[in-house]
């Protein structure tokens, strides 16, 4: 039996901060003892590691991420290897990707093809949520063994018309199906016929630079979107999870649903916090950099954001980490914005900004780790194995340096991918050492993970419901 | 030049309760006195209708109409010359009923075949809108070339998928080209999509009753939808007009949107106001009868559109008359609701029925005449030609005896149905004498009219924009 | 008799815009006519005005004035002689001025004072509302009786503490009694007992400069007096007027409440509109001339003044005439803003500044003669006699030359105050003529009325309940 | 040193439910361990209690009691001795009492009164909020004081004129001086100006029976009072606590408050979750066993206050126990309902009857605890010695069995009161054993405490801010 003790450190979870020793045994939390209680003074360890003035937090649970993600004719350029090294870099432990229907095939074929995809790739663990791009009778037959596996979530798009695009009619068919089988019903909520309208008058006056992909995807058309996604979640008596939410409006949907005590919910990832339409303005074809799905907004969308989560309207936070290199990928929509893959890199810096967000004044350590790790888990039914550091939970332990500066950049990062949306951009805190299930990833700043030390892990289901 | 003096009544408007004589040369009202005014008590004519006791009011307008109308394989019951007198039997002057362009054709030859059917067949006058099947480059042009010759507003179907539905794609680009001709977009907001997923569903569970024609047809889909086109109407930048608007939950909706002061509005119909769900529900093969859509809705409903009428937050009263006799129209859905054709017998009551909810408190008087004439005059661009009586306005007036009792039945009405949905339902108040532009139709309860003295009237802008 | 015709003019009520010729017999609107009618062409009178290229309009109502007003230790500076003829030059025709009654005296006592102080001094019709400084059970019963006369509205209260402030408790009583008489409450919605807190703390810090008078007057505490005194006419089943708002959050909480169908009302004034904070903080003392209660707020509160408005949150536009003189009234507050007499000068303007609405696109000319004339008139009991023109209305009547222009200023008004809120501003339009019940006061542009001219007018009940 | 050990419960605290073990050294958590870990089986203990299938809890705290306390010329009837014991028969571990400010005197005056009645009493810790009954200068500065030296909330009454009310310009200044000094203002949310003048009706008019005491004090002056006291905070920049909330329209107030992201907070209890106006109406005088204010209200508002506490509109359950005999105490509101003492039994149930309602399906089994134990610690910075079971925490656990059937009755109960409101009600779930700091104070459902082990704590600032 191997035995950790992390001494000395303040353990930060959703719920409490504590300063607390912690015992693992075997690759799970063992025991957390006061610090200068008898008991802890007694433990004896093979391995010691000092957490003086660190934090010792639960791992990140990134719950939305696209490793080598076919969109638009070419692929995200982090595969499960690079991107789950990247992650862990960041203090991510887990993560939950989606594996893909291919139109006219089973959802087993897809996720078969995303198993292999990982297997034995990556440096954390992961799950994967489906998506579905048909819904049929056998689609949704299958939906209910995938919930008994452990796939216990499926993500429907009402935007992408002729890709993966569902109607209303098929959208309520699945969320009757989850409404059955326990599952949850995850929307893109964008109103992708009406932008599709917007997109051909754009490109046919010749607007067609990359800022124009935000004018287009306007935010009444999330907002509508995330309403009627809302309304159908009702008629089927089915939860609901809108991923991606960047407009104050769409938030204010949620919030009105929520104050009505119906079991909707939402994410937001760090470019909607900190990137805004600015950027998708920036000169020449930068902006391309910038270009995903919904689209940044306007600063003044930032503070609603924020307030959602801080009222709990949002409740996770994930990256939707979808990375396309700015040469040879990106360029692929020089002069038609349509045509730029959809998609920002950002699995890697998530913890930090959002600790940054806690110095910043927008939300409290604890929600930090609320919205980055327990969440997430509670949400997608990993918890507490992920998502807390409690007797029985894995050992996915991060040992955080509050105080440490750092400049985020390409040329530092370890995503592959050729450029950051946050290029220059200073924070405070930074990731020291990570361990997964007990075993250290990140030591002391060094990377000494490997390929397919990560497992893949059946979920259970929703645990707000 | 004709003159004829109308003394001793109470002249109401949606404006004034006035006791004043007024004065008609050659079809239009010239002149309104005070009575016992020096003026008035010298005014000559060839032809003095004494309305002593009696409300004076303009003619009912009624903006919503289905005469000859094509409906699962058959036609509405009333022709244009049954259902115009009809009409006139109950108060109302002007209909404006809907041109159906049908998919694949022009706009033009649609119209062309609604004239058809009219001319020369109306006992009032009347005037067109413009239903779009299709909406695609020739339409969208047509549209501009209708709106100026009087054809002022386009109605677009978001139910009845496959038949005369629109996509939001669809419905935003008629929106956007309403938006520069000053035309009026008019929807029938249900999401026909997602409830067709409910129709086979309730098929297939053998739920085949007219009462589940109700239940599949929800309330949080017509909101869902009046909302959807409140938003692609915001970002068309046009005003909207949703029809028949049957639950507590679209009201909401509407009067959301007119608190930030958008452009848009809402009209009712009789059946929603006196009719409910335990009418579909009646035993037998009864509620065939009451089958139309948006459908009737439980009670509680009924408060929320007077509370709607009263503030404002819908407008108009118009009766979405389009009946099928039960004998061999309703009976088609005999075993499967779906097949019932969807509509109810309505135009003759409508004046008569709101003046009911005079006396039972829910509206005042004045609100009576704005609804039924003044608002939708404004509303179709007919004011002041149509809707009020002023100098200069059509002599289209109704004599109204308030405390006439009567009792509406199918052995009585004048419509060509074979039954009524307020079968045996009394009401205090009938029209006793109507004049279309100075001429008597009903002359102290006696049809004095004629097929073709109807006239078609082009409509200018909506006069609220 | 006397007979008046007014030839070629719009008539423009708040209803209708008619190319009509009015014939006046006896102070009365005998009777409107077709321009052109053989009717209209066959009238013959003593006196013929033509109003080629004007309007027509019913004289403006204002609800909402204080002459010869005690506040501060001073009078405001307006007689009813000298406000009554500035009203005339601006086209109102009849003012609703507030009796006030003084503490620990009789109801009456007040009324007779004020009727002593209007006696044979006014040039147009007047009437009285009655402020209660006190709600005892002598004053309550005095309400009915006050009613019976005429007296049907009753101001109260709830900032100026230990002057006329009345606590929830009275003004529950005398909403009560209200719900009971048929009469109406108006309230001056400030929370004043939090109020002079504020200011207490203000001054004691130094901060004495008339802008602080708008400081310490808290948007949220003339939003919460609104609230509350909402939430006690609900207690007491009694309707309400809110004189005087001036902020977005009290605007919200009317249209919240007449969202709910309560018979909840409220009116702005011309300053709240036109004026500023801005004006408050004006170099020097300047400010001083801009000091009122409700104060003026940041402009971005005239977005949502003008939307109810639109909206019809906000039904009436009254002055709230109360002018003081800089030299000698105003400057009582150097050093002390509390000090400083709160009104404002503006009977003469408001149906001018409400026709540059207007022209500017905030409201429609029909909602103006609403606004200024039809809405004050039917709020407070005087319709159809006052507010529009129709058989049988007193001929008060505005003949309106739209294209005028004018440079407000000091220098040409004819109220009784040495400065003007809006010197320099320009407008178009302007009064050229005006009637009172038929007699010519100003005529094309030159005062021909006289002091006794007015008279005092009983009015009925609130016609909005 | 000390040492217990508790093996083989579930550990149910806000956040976690766990299968740990519990270490206790010398009165506090020193460690969990997961059962079965290695270490978890190394520990040794003076004092093992086994926990198979229970839960163990962190204990319970009630943050609004009343021991001993004035009203209506008489006192509470339980002291701190017998009201703690039946706390800790019902598994609360700390108390937060009122000591009150006498007007006239300063604050300390009154908490050394309180103080001296609870020295050497309590069965269980105890700490005070201060109840300020004259906010002045004086108390003003006092308030800064008591902040630091561990009474860091203060309760204001906009309700009881003549008693302890506050007017606004007090609560304002109270506030304000909690902005400054980190301080919670507490409100009992009454319009009492109001509810006065319908008391004193009611009894004029011969309603004097329980049943009015609910009739008079309307829903609309809670509501009113609460949005009142938001906006009141707002202004003052001041964190709010409402207590005692009873109806939907002022869960309403908060929930409108929260979704802006103020710092406003509410309570319930369990009278208002479980008992109704029903109660209040029962037939003689037995009413009165139920008169408390904020009253009991209709069946109806329960589910607001339901689902306010599942969307954290609401985030504590206290019972506001403040006890008085039925014969003697309650009867001197016999033939006026206005002297009725106000107060309620109740501080013993709180835990099982929300343990009832998470069977019932209203909460969760960690919302059960977080509404009981770790929100009111956190509210009142007790947390995380109180609230929670972690290591360094006080070690006030509770041992509670499920699945035990109890009926609650006089008969049964520890307080020291002469009825029950719940007489006759069954409940599953019971306490079994209770540590205070480690020592046992029931014991298998025996008590075993003694006057005089519970300790004043002092407490730190609000954690929600």
């Amino acid at each position: 039996m191997s035995r950790t003790v992390i001494r000395n450190g303040l353990v930060v979870t959703a719920s409490d901060e504590t300063h607390a020793d912690v015992l693992i045994e075997d690759g799970r939390i063992a025991a957390l003892a006061g610090q200068g209680s008898a008991y802890a003074g007694s433990w004896t360890a093979d391995d010691v590691l000092d957490a003086t003035g660190r934090y010792v937090l639960p791992g990140g649970v990134d719950a939305h991420t696209h490793m080598d993600f076919p969109f638009g004719g070419t692929f995200s350029s982090d595969t499960f290897e690079t991107g789950t090294r990247a992650a862990a870099w960041g203090g991510t432990t887990t993560i939950v990707d989606f594996a893909v229907q291919t139109r006219g095939y089973a959802l087993r074929e897809g996720l078969d093809k995303w198993h292999a995809k990982a297997d034995a790739q990556c440096a954390i663990d992961y799950a994967f949520h489906m998506i579905l791009s048909d819904v049929n009778d056998g689609t949704l037959k299958e939906m209910d063994l995938l919930v008994e596996e452990g796939i216990t979530s499926f993500k429907l798009f009402m935007a992408y018309p002729g890709v993966v695009y569902s109607d209303d009619g098929q959208i309520l068919r699945a969320m009757q199906r989850t409404a059955a089988n326990g599952g949850l019903t995850m929307v893109h909520a964008e109103n992708g016929i009406a932008i599709d309208v917007l997109v051909e008058q754009a490109l046919a006056e010749g607007r067609t630079d990359p800022r124009h992909h935000g004018e287009v995807r306007k935010v009444l058309l999330e907002s509508e979107a995330t309403h009627r996604a809302i309304q159908l979640a009702r008629v089927a008596g089915s939860p609901l999870y809108v991923v991606h939410v960047s407009a104050d409006a769409a938030v204010a949907e949620l919030a009105a649903a929520r104050d009505k005590d119906l079991p909707v919910f939402g994410e937001t990832c760090p470019q909607y916090l900190f990137l805004s339409t600015d950027n998708l303005a920036e000169p020449g074809f930068e902006g391309a950099k910038y270009v995903c799905s919904t689209p940044l907004r306007p600063h003044e969308h930032q503070s609603a954001l924020w307030r959602g989560l801080r009222t709990n309207d949002l409740q996770v936070v994930s990256t939707d980490h979808c990375p396309f290199c700015f040469s040879g990928q990106k360029e692929l929509g020089r002069g038609d914005f349509s045509k730029i893959p959809n998609g920002l890199p950002g699995v890697e810096h998530r913890m930090d900004l959002l600790h940054q967000a806690v110095l910043d004044g927008h939300i409290s350590r604890r929600r930090w780790i609320e919205l980055a790790s327990a969440a997430p888990a509670r949400m997608f039914g990993l918890y507490p194995k992920k998502g807390t550091l409690a007797p029985g939970s894995d050992a996915d332990v991060v040992i955080y340096d509050p105080t440490a500066e750092q400049t985020l950049s390409a040329e530092t990062h370890h995503m592959n991918v050729d450029y950051s949306v946050y290029e220059g951009k200073r924070v405070t805190g930074r990731v020291e050492t990570v361990l997964s299930r007990g075993t250290r990833v990140l030591d002391c700043g060094t990377y000494v993970g490997r390929a397919g030390h990560g497992q893949y892990t059946p979920r259970g289901l929703c645990q707000y419901l």
